[in-house]
């Protein structure tokens, strides 16, 4: 399934800039960046909860918002973009 | 419908503030910013298609990023939150 994470971060400090960092590299095993702070996600219902673990232990709660909307197996309809892409899609086979 | 809209511009310069701004403002009108370029919009499909024509007169195409995730009516399970909230519930009454 597509999750969408959305994290808002204060980047105007290092600690929130790496805490971003952290964010985005878990994020980035099972998808990819789509904006600064928006990350699509592929995964099963045990990548899911693994996940969210990892991320709720790099967040500082106090201060950071992370939101996760569910977007099920049949997403393909449900994303419209506009401007610059800065990603690949997600399914699709990474040529390096 | 719920519509999330995710906005990448880069608010170091004055233009992408302005731009920002202006497009929480049309955002707003029709629900709540979850995040500082994140939105979570009640509309049918008419007011999503203006939504969209006015967004993209705001957007610039050229540097910044805009998306939309389509979560339909059912949405209240397809959300998950952690961390500081800095909304209110989209469809519960404001108390002014």
């Amino acid at each position: 399934m597509l999750v969408l994470i959305t994290y808002d971060v204060n980047t105007e400090t290092a600690a929130g800039k790496k805490r971003l960092r952290k964010v985005a590299k878990q994020c980035e095993n099972y998808g990819r960046r789509v904006q600064n702070s928006v990350f699509e996600c592929i995964v099963d219902n045990a990548q899911c909860v693994m996940l969210k673990a990892l991320l709720n232990d790099i967040i500082d709660e106090n201060v950071d918002s992370l939101r996760l909307y569910y977007l099920g197996n049949k997403y393909q309809t449900k994303v419209e973009h506009f401007g610059v892409d800065r990603g690949i899609q997600v399914d699709q086979p990474l040529i390096l």
